[in-house]
């Protein structure tokens, strides 16, 4: 509930998530938005409109699994992204969906999907825990009706047993995790990889 | 007027403006310049000579709309793009002129404009509501006589519906909003997307 | 010992060590690990599964010089590669193991190892007076058996006369000095002179 | 002279310099050194080994304009190379020497000199007044021998007629001016005349 001491923890965290996000150069403008899932089930989620590094709590709203708003705040346009992922996964709590360049890059350089293996730092996603794995994050293009959106992201994820993220062509990334530290983690471990793999792109290799 | 509240209030932002700026590194040594229409019509902009990371309200100066001085201190020579698009546009309240590196290489990479599209992020950017948008930032060549650079501007906004910002080649950025943090929102948009641009640069993408 | 000032003294110096380290981006997620041996021979280290960046004092474990906690806390897996070193060279008292961006890339580059010569900065490790010098990092392939990878670590130490660093492959930097100061200096000597020699890698130059 | 307020107050502007120089990355390990001149020709400059990001004020040594220490402290082995141009331009009362990565790369990468032009940020150079100017910046070798290295400096400054600063190659970057904030904007205008050129290296331009 909003004013429960959960929705105040909730919100602090999401602020202060957002200004660790925003000294990365990961959200522009009034880009991204990030959420958590509560203990009743209802969802902390950012504002649209906002600069994502100066958030108060009031910028942070409460809605319930539908998307619904809970305190007559009008919800991003993109929220139908963060409860679609909450249904699927009961175990995650905390969704981030910055826009950093590096996805951007990835979107542009690498097709429909980046395969990141055989790096230490795949032991940052939660179950990984040696660099001889493999992870694969898709990109989806971007399309402004969220709804159809949505289905692409739902039919992806029904084929694969786990997933730590995703891009979104030409806008940004999509991660999450148990809390919002682990999807803080997945977050620095993703546009990390990307990173190396950005600059490696087109580089003979020995 | 000078002492009004309007004016402390427009100076201490472009004073904050600055130093968010030089974070950036976007304002090297003494470059760069600001300003903020008041309410009254008169123009709050940094003089000439200080670095704008580290402004003090008495380097805010206060113009009318021809440029004249209305404090006795001297306006820097760039202050006519300024009063030029104030007047053009009855709007925009606030223009920040950087000189981003990015903005210096956009002019050496892509000839006379620079094309953004299909990017997320062009919905920062004031009455664009959809990636599919297209939107051109034009590059005129560096000039030291201000007046028939003005002229060149004009000649140019005369023809489009719509521009969110110029660069000037060799030199650096003009963007503009409604108030100064949509100007801010501007710059940084324009910044990452020249960033994308610039690093996509002669690579093929897929 | 565990509640010795010397302890405290050393975990402080690691927790500030790994702020300074986290803000250059070099221990992204819960990655990396910081150790100082103390006067008694004792070896303060960092447990795993912390941010780096956020180390508190109970984030620091006291063990002995075979790898055995002190005081109950589960020493990271990489701990006797520590271990391994304080062995060998008695001089040392500070070993930090970053994973940055450009040890990544120096592995996928480089090869086996990367040659360091002609840097003025080369001064900047402990007993080199000139820059007309030439040191050796060593590339090793990562691997999850620390004793294996101990192992082959040791087989190149035992060869040459000096060392002061080296590099696991996809993973992260080992370096290390006789204080943490010294460690510190090597480290930001290290980085700087991969990323030189990244960046002018597949350059002609003149 | 060392108890004068005229040391004091250089002195501090020399370690608040340091702090700002450090931010940049320019300074890694313990390199590079910084010095004022004083109203008596005495000069105040940073002793060595210290990392140039944390100065304090006694990590400021005071000499004579023949380097000789005057407080007995024991002066940088690059002291000459400052001492000389404080003989040669009596107008200039700043010296910096910061071991930046541009000016590592543009000595890899553009021979014996890099020329700057048609940049408005030339303007932040003391005397230039429009981008359509053109300056030199001369690369030399390397050289312990800091005499011969001094008279190396001083062959070329005979030959011109003005010079905003030099690079040592492999090594770092020579800049002054008439005060610390003129060295200072010298200092960061000719970074980012570097970063450009550097970035534009190789690249096919319209």
């Amino acid at each position: 509930m909003l004013n429960s001491q959960d929705f105040k923890t909730a919100a602090i965290a999401l602020c202060n998530a957002g200004r660790f996000i925003d000294s990365k150069g990961w959200v522009p403008a009034t880009s991204g938005n990030f959420s958590a899932r509560l203990a009743d089930g209802t969802i902390a989620i950012t504002t649209s409109g906002k600069h994502k590094g100066h958030l108060q709590i009031e910028d942070i709203m409460l809605i319930d699994a539908d998307a619904n708003s809970l305190d007559g705040k009008k919800p991003s346009a993109e929220t139908g992204l963060h409860t679609a992922l909450y249904k699927r996964y009961p175990e995650i709590h905390a969704i981030l969906h910055p826009h950093s360049i590096n996805a951007i890059l990835v979107s542009r350089l690498f097709g429909s999907r980046i395969v990141l293996e055989n790096y230490e730092l795949l032991k940052a996603f939660h179950g990984i825990t040696t660099h001889e794995s493999r992870i694969e994050i898709p990109v989806f293009a971007n399309d402004q009706d969220i709804h159809r959106l949505a289905d692409v992201v739902d039919r992806y994820l029904d084929k694969v047993d786990v997933c730590y993220g995703y891009v979104i062509a030409g806008h940004g990334l999509y991660t999450w995790g148990e809390s919002i530290p682990d999807a803080l983690r997945h977050l620095e471990a993703l546009d990390y990889l990307f990173d190396c793999e950005i600059r490696l792109h087109g580089v003979k290799q020995p």
